[in-house]
């Protein structure tokens, strides 16, 4: 009987994070100051984050040492399994082998809480005694509110006063683990008791919720701010999903001909694939590399690559991103995790590079594909999640059609247990393929900072 | 470091169930039939269930060998890992070593799949085409519609109607397996009929949606029965558990001194202890086994061992067991998957041999026991687990003012995911210590079948 599942001893969790920067053709264009145009430096970081993350948030060394507190909570969970999708393969009757990495097995069902355990270490390791941040679906702040809960710090988490009132289980999951959640906006911070002067019933954004949270941070000596994606340290800190597929896969004589992910942010896809790329760029095999994105927030497919905000209130520095502008609203579509304007600098990066390609699918079809996933394999899909399995049973097509014994691995970064208001309307005949108004996406970018022409 | 989770290779699925029956000092009392007093015979059951599961039913063979295509399926999420309690051991300043089973990786989050897979294989080997069952919570019906949708086979569930409007996202998960999902009563079946000609906004009950899910199996030759817990061979299905947890503590060199499990009709809990309670039989360590029931439904520490019906309807035959009379109807708390007027006739049997000891815990206390695991654990208990969860802290707690290293293990039969509201609920102050009307447990004692006095 072959093999479904390949499990790591927990001795085998990664002891280094992998930092691409160190293998890098080109570097990564630095971040912008939004009124000199010129380079941030690490001090005008500091007020938010502590100093060992915006270290290896500019490191060029290749491997950073994942402290040994961060291993302990890691085993809670740790190394995950990598699955051969056995009956995937079945019932698509391809000659494809798939194989994925599951990160639902995390406390918080998703890939989040890799990252949120190094921030809540480092900022515990430099005194930090309260985290702020925002969240919208709520995958971020619940992953920071159980990584809190370890290290003794406590968090406050702005939730998109929409997501607040239409998601309470996940407000109770950040509860559960001690959290202080605030609708957003709220009147605790001068940005948000001004949007409240102006619309008392304001239903919020993300934008709004990350401006509370680092107005928070800003202001309190003993507060900091946590972000759960775009960023360098973050990405790092989500290679150990790749680090230990390749060593998973490796005890099984095999190699991806094609990797796969979802794209919001970034990190459940550079997590993975991060690892394969660096083995490409120190001489090894070269996988496909492909990024899946929502048709209706099309960052890689549809964005331009060019310095954006991060933030649509326009606090965060300018990074150079393949963006929507960051005035663009997606529309309402279900995969919460995947609806921001940017894509991570260092994602955008690689594309520029051409080491990745990037496809773009619409919602109901990334349901389907979900439902017939929880079918054969029996994991119900996060809504993110549904578009690498989207992604990885049309490679899987393609390997049937050409008659090639490809070898696909993709990330299932999380569970749809907390999701199924989406599984539900989707049954219920409705969900809609959503979409944007394309004078809007024009308008957007248009209003790009000026920045773009110093360059 | 010391080692978290202890993780066996798929290739140490038990091979062989644990059929204590083959060790009992003294047989289960067998079923008897309503009208004549006499034992039942197999032709009695072969309308409802195939000839494989009823002779597991009776069987006195100790080893019932799991049948590979089922083993296959195992695969998917067994072993289940077993983990030690490092953090929460440390939280509670206890010098026992408390280990935990965790179910709640299955497909469908709890122990339910163990025996749904089995039950779904002997019935397609049987050339039945379709299944019909009927679930409250939802835990059984998920599980069984994942099992179905394994073998290819069709499944009626009948949902009690308040829990179809109430949990919506139960019935996703169904739906997504590919069952159909009814609302009971319904108008598909002659006893559905009869309720709601009478009463046409009825919320349904579980009585209800037995008696249709084993109408329409009675009636049709291709379609039959399957129940989630409290038979013979359902709890023989699910000794899996505690063979691995055997094996598992084994490789640490570990036996436990106390055992833990919930128990609503008896499975998970049957499922860990039987193992060793049989180790027992034949002469191995004599492990105290604490069965831990909620005070709202308390049919081990306050019900009659007697023979009953098994449903409010009084279609099953009269099976010996704990039960708090079959008219009686437990107050509405969260654990819906505790809330059986009955305990399995096995594990009813296990306490009059003195084998076992029961206690009983509120709702409130419970709850919090479950939240103060997820702050220092990571998992989420589902109601019914904080039961154990309780349980496990008291024992560790006592270990702790007596000074002594007991080794703990309990069943953490399944993850809260899918029921938030209860701890939404919780965290809102809306949960109460739910009490049933002492006047009318004596009633439904006093009620009991007649059969009695021809014992």
């Amino acid at each position: 009987m072959a093999k479904t599942k390949f499990i790591l001893d927990e001795e085998r969790i990664p002891r280094h994070w992998y930092n691409i920067a160190a293998d890098l053709p080109s570097p990564v264009p630095p971040p912008l100051h939004p009124g000199t145009g010129e380079p941030i430096g690490p001090d005008m970081l500091e007020p938010l984050f502590p100093m060992a993350l915006i270290g290896q948030e500019v490191s060029a060394e290749r491997e950073i040492e994942i402290p040994e507190p961060v291993r302990a909570v890691y085993r809670q969970w740790r190394p995950t399994p990598l699955f051969r999708a056995h009956r995937l393969e079945q019932h698509l009757q391809t000659p494809a082998r798939i194989y994925y990495k599951y990160e639902g097995v995390s406390p918080t069902g998703s890939h989040k809480p890799n990252t949120a355990v190094a921030q809540a270490f480092y900022n515990k390791e430099a005194g930090v005694r309260r985290l702020t941040t925002e969240t919208g679906a709520g995958q971020w702040g619940s992953s920071l509110a159980y990584a809190a809960a370890h290290f003794g710090l406590d968090v406050d988490v702005y939730m998109v006063r929409v997501s607040y009132d239409q998601k309470p289980y996940r407000r109770a999951l950040m509860e559960t683990f001690g959290a202080r959640c605030v609708a957003s906006p709220s009147d605790e911070t001068e940005s948000g008791r001004a949007i409240l002067a102006k619309t008392p019933d304001s239903t919020g954004s993300l934008g709004i919720a990350i401006s509370e949270a680092v107005e928070k941070a800003a202001q309190a000596d003993d507060t900091k701010y946590a972000l759960g994606s775009v960023l360098n340290h973050v990405l790092t800190h989500q290679t150990v999903i790749g680090l230990e597929a390749l060593e998973q896969l490796e005890q099984l004589d095999a190699y991806p001909d094609v990797l796969v992910g979802c794209t919001g942010g970034g990190s459940n896809f550079a997590g993975l694939v991060l690892p394969f790329i660096g083995a490409q760029l120190r001489g090894g095999p070269s996988p496909r590399v492909v990024a899946v994105e929502p048709a209706a927030c099309p960052s890689l497919t549809r964005g331009k690559y060019a310095y954006d905000f991060g933030d649509t209130g326009h606090l965060t520095p300018l990074v150079k991103m393949h963006t929507l502008g960051s005035t663009f609203v997606p529309p309402g579509f279900h995969a919460g995790g995947l609806r921001y304007h940017g894509m991570a600098p260092l994602v955008s990066h690689l594309q520029a590079l051409d080491l990745l390609e990037a496809v773009a699918y619409k919602q109901l079809e990334v349901f389907a594909a979900g439902v017939e996933f929880a079918r054969v394999e029996g994991i119900l899909p996060a809504p993110e999640a549904t578009h690498a399995v989207k992604g990885a049973i049309d490679e899987a097509i393609k390997a049937r059609e050409s008659g090639e014994r490809r070898t696909i691995l993709f990330n299932l970064c999380g569970h749809g247990h907390f999701d199924m208001q989406a599984y539900t309307d989707y049954f219920a005949g409705k969900l809609k393929d959503q979409t944007y108004d394309e004078s809007e996406l024009a308008m957007a970018l248009a209003g790009l900072p000026s920045v773009q022409a110093a360059e």
